[in-house]
């Protein structure tokens, strides 16, 4: 199968997957959605279905073999190059679905239902998937679009307020990489609740699109500014546990600061963008995390992580202004540098 | 990173590896390889090298996980995303590490020596992978094309004799699908050697990636033509261990002979098919074959094939002269009662 070049995305007050043929789709989703009226009804609408536990694990790659003899199981005489794999759940749903779809027979259709704000801000769109080995992060994974997203307001309704905080992680970068009408939106942002998430979303996924679609398989460099936030992030989401939104919102913090000692980033743009809400959350979040983290836990985070260029530098996003980000290479030791500094500061 | 669009073929008479950087390259080679001195010059130079068996268990999707944690043991700090995996042996090594180049950090450059006739002819070219699944065959896999394909005269030549005429069945192949010059170069083969092997493999190789750059993702039909000879040859392969070249070279009979009595060829293409020495030894061995199986085994064997198009219908491609085939729609039931009528003829 030729994989899609893009993906439609469909945005619904309430889930309606006409078009897709039940038997011809295996439903992979997260079986805690069945307490859900609006989920459990879409779950058993399919004869195929394939239930797993949402998190980490199910990303691990040595967990992978035996998913798969389940689902060929379940496939049986079904088992078609035709097939469409359907991902119903959050963002490990997507990577595993994802992979899968891409891997089996060489390529079968693919499509998502995000249950998370994060996913489907985020982690649904652009194509990319990853399994885990042992520590190290999507190490086994592949670019593989969805035909189609279809992003449902009365599945996403579920999740609690703080999902909410970890989807503004994703939304802060998007604005700040996009600037323009999506950043005055989110400027005007003082809370997050379901309305004000559904109403940026779109304006926020399609920042997305317009960059991956400019290098859809990181080949030139210019999806890397997608990355912003993320190299401190990981550290963050590894070592503490803080879920992924909401560490990228701090590693966004740490960029700015950052750029702003650098002097990549001007003193009215810094006051511009530091005077968010958001930021002064990420800001407070950032602090304490770097009082749990020592200098050579860092260290050994930063040298596992994926993007590292060469020996000990890295590819490093610093904002510019909001519109504007820029690409750098540093060191290791410089990010150390700047942890510190960041430590001893007094005053946001 | 892009995958690769086409493959370069380099012939040479004495492996030359000019060009590649050793330390960004990663060997997984066949161990048994070794014990020839030109492959283990090649095999030393690489401090970054992952030697495997090669066969069927390479192949075990179960296995994989325990080889990616292994090789990142390897690779250490080299962990890069400009990496060039080198696959190094025969159709096992090319799968396995054509699979895990083209999922490894979602893609790295990917390298082939083939070492055997069978993968310099066939299984090198095209950018298919798969990994088995239990006792399915090639359930997880890609489309990612080899950027750079080194064949070698003084690599291919340690194969001995059983292997050449295991190359000849997918040459058989590819002669009868191109017609034109390869058919008559193939027709005046009377026997198989070094030299004659050697000569006619830049032919056989161009007419693959013909076939390949119409349809490289299997997306409309076209690239099915290469699996003329393959339905009942994968029946023979997996029930009675026949290797992969002789048992296609085996179902291209069984094709032409079917063909035959279907109308689509004619008795003076099939006279001048059929009296092709190689089509001789091949018929032979395909009746020894089928006495040997018995029409449950083969309807079983049948069913588990991926080719299946609905329930009990497969794709099937006739040969109608050198240089044409048809694809049809067939039932089990009809290559069965075409296996019935073959045990029953008497004569060539």
């Amino acid at each position: 199968m030729r994989p899609s070049k893009n993906s439609v995305i469909k945005y619904q007050n309430k889930l309606s997957l006409r078009g897709l043929k039940n038997d011809k789709c295996l439903l992979i989703f997260d079986k805690k959605l069945i307490q859900y009226p609006e989920a459990r009804k879409v779950i058993k609408k399919f004869p195929l279905r394939y239930g797993v536990q949402g998190g980490e694990t199910l990303k691990d790659l040595k967990k992978f073999p035996a998913h798969v003899e389940k689902i060929l199981k379940i496939l049986h005489k079904n088992n078609q190059k035709d097939l469409t794999i359907i991902g119903f759940g959050g963002g490990s749903i997507g990577d595993f679905s994802g992979f899968f779809a891409s891997t089996f027979k060489r390529g079968v259709h693919l499509v998502f239902i995000p249950s998370t704000w994060l996913s489907a801000i985020d982690s649904s769109h652009g194509g990319k998937n990853g399994l885990n080995v042992a520590l190290f992060k999507n190490q086994i994974g592949t670019f593989y679009m969805a035909q189609t997203i279809y992003i449902a307001r009365n599945i996403l309704k579920h999740q609690p307020q703080p999902m909410m905080i970890d989807a503004a992680g994703e939304l802060f970068k998007m604005a700040l990489i996009e600037g323009g009408k999506l950043w005055r939106q989110f400027q005007k942002l003082q809370y997050l609740n379901e309305k004000q998430l559904w109403d940026i979303l779109p304006l926020a996924i399609r920042a997305k699109y317009q960059i991956v679609q400019e290098d859809p398989t990181e080949s030139n460099g210019y999806r890397q500014t997608l990355n912003l936030g993320h190299t401190l992030g990981h550290v963050i989401e590894a070592r503490l546990g803080v879920s992924h939104g909401a560490a990228v919102g701090q590693g966004l913090v740490f960029a700015t600061e950052w750029s702003y000692k650098m002097g990549f980033l001007g003193t009215n743009q810094y006051q511009l963008i530091s005077k968010n809400l958001f930021y002064k959350h990420f800001y407070l979040s950032l602090r304490s995390s770097l009082a749990d983290l020592d200098r050579k836990k860092i260290e050994i985070s930063l040298m596992m992580d994926k993007k590292k260029s060469q020996k000990n530098d890295l590819y490093f996003i610093f904002p510019v202004r909001p519109g504007l980000c820029i690409r750098h290479n540093v060191k290791i030791k410089n990010i150390l540098q700047a942890t510190d500094a960041l430590k001893k500061k007094n005053y946001l």
